[in-house]
């Protein structure tokens, strides 16, 4: 029990122990992501259940705690659960009146079951924890609720049977010998065991392995039925429960070109999002209130309030961080792509959930649009300047901006390919599309950095940009090309990609030999030195934003052509 | 509106527009800070009134949304006012049914008057917006109420009176010509004027201005009249009230000597807290459930709970987000010194908060303990990895992780002294003391970063580290003298303070002739390339960490003495 390279850590964690189905550690996600498992599985019943043949049909069990209900993700959960009318989430509510700190009475004095009426939940109260029969009696009032999720609160007696029983110490401390020993004679077992399985306890629990085999097989059984008789939704749904990718997935994606004229990077996005929608079924998702900026709804697609085959977007409300924590239980639940969309600024609201995707290493993937002061006029509240740089820390998640609207698709394609969470970071502002004749956009998106203009084998000078600012490299190498500087240009959207490269590559797209390098990103700077080294430079952004029209914003902070060319030549001399 | 340096941006922004009390922009935050400005009053009122002479006695205002509604931290902040009774609270709720994505049906059909009526709160409905009467009745209600914080469900109309009434476009578009000549029409304003002030509207506001300034007058009286009958007190509340700290503050903090023996920074972060807590009144804080980890903790004053001159304690539950959003709604009142503890991976639940801080500016003081992956034994999910540099992107926050004690205690004092928000990060685990006769940890922590071990004036290697990793510096360094390499160790405790020195003092700790250099901290490697350069090296960690003891976990991921002199060595060769 918690020691290196066991299967028992300090707090369940999935992929590391067998049953385990969510990490949970971090209070209020696991309420969180069942929702997003319980909505998971209205999604494929609505999909694919036919008469007789309910494939998908099963309830969402939770244990949750005072310190769960405490959590504001728990309360945006519990409320759009209610909306929803999620009637298949079962949660035990462990009221054991404890928290770390003391009695649950120094801070959490509200009426738990009135709130969670409030949401539109049924509640359920056991007034003793011990009493299975009436445990049962609950969970099967709650099975017979098909509209209302339900909330069994259940009191129970933290360190039971221990002289620490109804203490906050029972919650972390260990028990020590003394009180082991008496809790080893209250629940008459042998004194002298270091480990007990008690007799009743194994009896119950092969009868449990023994009933979730037959159950399996039942299940194996109506789905190879379903497969004979509705062939063609049958492999639909084995493809989706295997987490594959149809191999013609991208065929409806637009190639954008010049001549389209310029577009932002997030009205691509929902175009390719959409174009995605009619191979890829299982795209599910929406926005936390902001669809109509994020371009993140699935036109002539129904919302998953009802159930039926067309059900595939989410309204979450204004509630980034449960967004982040359903599509972790989408994505953990399986056959969904579930994707959450939101203004880049407000990833921090989410950040927890978006932290937990990237240690469980699912393939969640975040749609972050309005990425920089080109917000423009809602000002510095909603400017991220600090939020790219501050997910790029964050293990296992790619944090991808593109430049134009073929990265974008590209972007999108790298983040369903990939089975680690994916952040896709974009513009509000219009953007020229990079013309694909000239640029390996697709190609180079997928490296996570590449050159865009080559300058020559050994150039004076290498700018780098990502996103929206590629563009403002790429108008100063002009500049600098006129003057005589041989000036290469390299996009590098995503650092979590371009670190994966071998080295040979990374020294290609930057060789080591040029240090007169600068980086230019409508962020904060520390991070790039990576890129930059000792002898670089960077144009970025170590403070707040400003309220102003996001061109005058870009202009007055400093991100202009004649700043970037400035900059250039002070490195160059 | 909305342009360069207006002072009308797009979101109302502290410190930019006269009558501005808190930035509020992000959902959910004016909510939550409005219950920490409420907990401030109760805290000086506790403190300073006598009979007949209530100087502290104020209600708190605030107009919130459908949006504020729906967000978590505004559940939070709902549930912990209930639990205070902090009946001075009243809060006017825009009940216009409209979000951006269009009806309020489509993501929150909960019950919110049962909801907050179970958190504690009196609720008031007003059927009618328009209807003052009965808006006045409700808040002479709530104000009739002490005991219970009060919510006025006043249902509106977004963009009354406009051909755009009842509709979500009215939320962030302009109405346009048409619409709004129909909306002068409506309210009988003339149709040529661009910008209308009714008369009606400004005499309110005039006699609105005026009454300000009688009570205002009211109020000087008052306080003049308590300094004559409370001098002392009244020094006192006027320091508070100026944002001043006595000279002699710093007095009863211990100076920490080896001597005492080891010791987490955390449990030395307890013991300058309460040895502040006697010549600084002002300081009032607590945990977000965590107060035995986090040695938060205040011996001897009393639960904010209760209303008295020893109440300066608060339990915030687990409820991290509003923790921070009250500590900077205490901030902003005024009159007080607050502070918020929690373990440093749960930082990524209040980064909202801790933004907002940044952005207004204000010296909100965030306690993060546990600050590594020295957590131990809890595993990933409680093992920050990535956090401490996260908060370091973000412009404004000082981020101190101090070495031992006695660094620890510094950075209590810059914190205090600052008028910019600060976070400390502190160990789980016990650090040995560093000599202070050996070591200037007081003046160097100032600095953010200095030298620990001179080397020599042109040392081979610069070994740079922060927190407990500094401790492994010291002894590789020591080896490696013994091998007979001139070695540098500087502690750098806290980068923001470094960027602000002036590039000479900064080239004196990190000479730019000493390109060996190797960075040593328990976190990832990105933004470490700022000290280290190209030639240099970090020895980091940018993957989660593991369920073990604290010193195995440091073990397995490469934390040891041997590595860290193996690692330079590889830099020297």
């Amino acid at each position: 029990f918690r020691q290196w390279a066991s299967k028992t850590p300090g707090h369940p964690e999935y992929g590391l122990t067998p049953g385990v189905e969510a990490t949970t550690g971090p209070l209020g996600q696991g309420f969180a992501m069942g929702v997003g498992m319980a909505l998971a599985e209205r999604f494929l019943a609505g999909k694919f259940n036919k008469p007789g043949l309910p494939v998908i049909d099963h309830f969402t069990y939770a244990i949750v705690s005072d310190g769960d209900l405490m959590e504001g993700v728990a309360s945006e959960a519990a409320s759009l659960a209610g909306t929803l009318g999620l009637g298949k989430i079962i949660y035990l509510y462990d009221d054991n009146h404890i928290s770390i700190e003391g009695s649950t009475d120094l801070a959490f004095t509200e009426d738990r079951a009135r709130r969670f009426e409030a949401y539109g939940w049924q509640v359920i109260k056991v007034e003793d924890g011990n009493d299975l029969a009436a445990i049962r009696d609950a969970v099967e009032a709650a099975q017979n609720n098909p509209d209302q999720p339900s909330l069994i609160q259940v009191r129970t007696h933290i360190g039971y049977g221990t002289p620490k029983q109804d203490q906050a110490s029972a919650h972390g401390e260990p028990l020590g010998a003394e009180a082991w020993a008496a809790a080893r004679e209250f629940y008459h077992w042998p004194a002298d065991d270091r480990f007990v399985i008690p007799e009743d306890v194994r009896e119950h629990m092969d009868r449990a392995g023994a009933r979730g085999r037959e159950l399996q097989d039942e299940w194996l059984v109506l789905m190879s039925d379903y497969r004979a008789k509705h062939p063609r939704e049958g492999a639909v749904l084995d493809r989706l429960l295997r987490g594959e990718l149809p191999a013609d997935f991208m065929a409806d994606v637009p190639a954008f070109t010049p001549e389209n004229g310029p577009l932002a990077t997030r009205a691509a996005s929902g175009k390719v999002l959409n174009a995605l929608a009619t191979r890829l079924p299982e795209l599910c998702g929406g926005s936390a209130d902001l669809a109509p900026s994020n371009k993140t709804f699935l036109a002539g697609y129904d919302d998953l309030r009802t159930r039926g085959p067309r059900a595939r977007n989410i309204h979450f409300g204004v509630r980034e961080h449960v967004m982040g924590s359903m599509v972790n239980g989408m994505a953990l639940h399986g056959g969904v792509r579930p994707y959450g969309g939101t203004f880049l600024v407000f990833a921090d609201y989410m950040r927890p959930a978006i932290r937990l995707a990237a240690l469980m290493d699912i393939p969640s993937i975040f749609v972050f649009t309005h990425d920089s002061i080109g917000v423009g006029e809602d000002g510095p509240t909603h400017q991220p300047v600090e939020q790219a740089m501050s997910l790029r820390v964050i293990p296992n998640l790619a944090v991808i901006r593109p430049a134009d609207a073929n990265e974008t698709a590209a972007a999108w394609k790298m983040a369903l390919e990939r089975r680690s969470p994916t952040a896709l970071l974009l513009t509000r502002q219009k953007l020229p599309v990079l013309d694909p004749t000239r640029f390996d956009t697709t190609g180079g998106l997928a490296r996570g950095g590449y050159v865009l203009v080559e300058g020559t084998a050994r150039p004076d000078l290498i700018l780098i940009a990502s996103g929206s600012e590629v563009h403002l490299a790429l108008a100063a190498a002009d500049q600098l090309a006129e003057q005589g500087r041989r000036v290469r240009v390299v996009s590098l959207p995503c650092f979590e990609l371009f670190e994966a490269q071998p080295k040979t590559y990374r020294d290609d797209v930057l060789p080591p030999t040029v240090t007169a390098r600068l980086a230019i990103e409508a962020g904060v700077t520390l991070g790039w030195e990576r890129y930059v080294g000792e002898s670089g430079d960077v144009l970025g952004l170590d403070r707040f934003g400003a309220s102003a029209p996001g061109g005058v914003v870009f202009q007055n902070l400093g991100f202009t052509v004649d700043n970037v060319v400035a900059r250039a030549l002070a490195l160059l001399d």
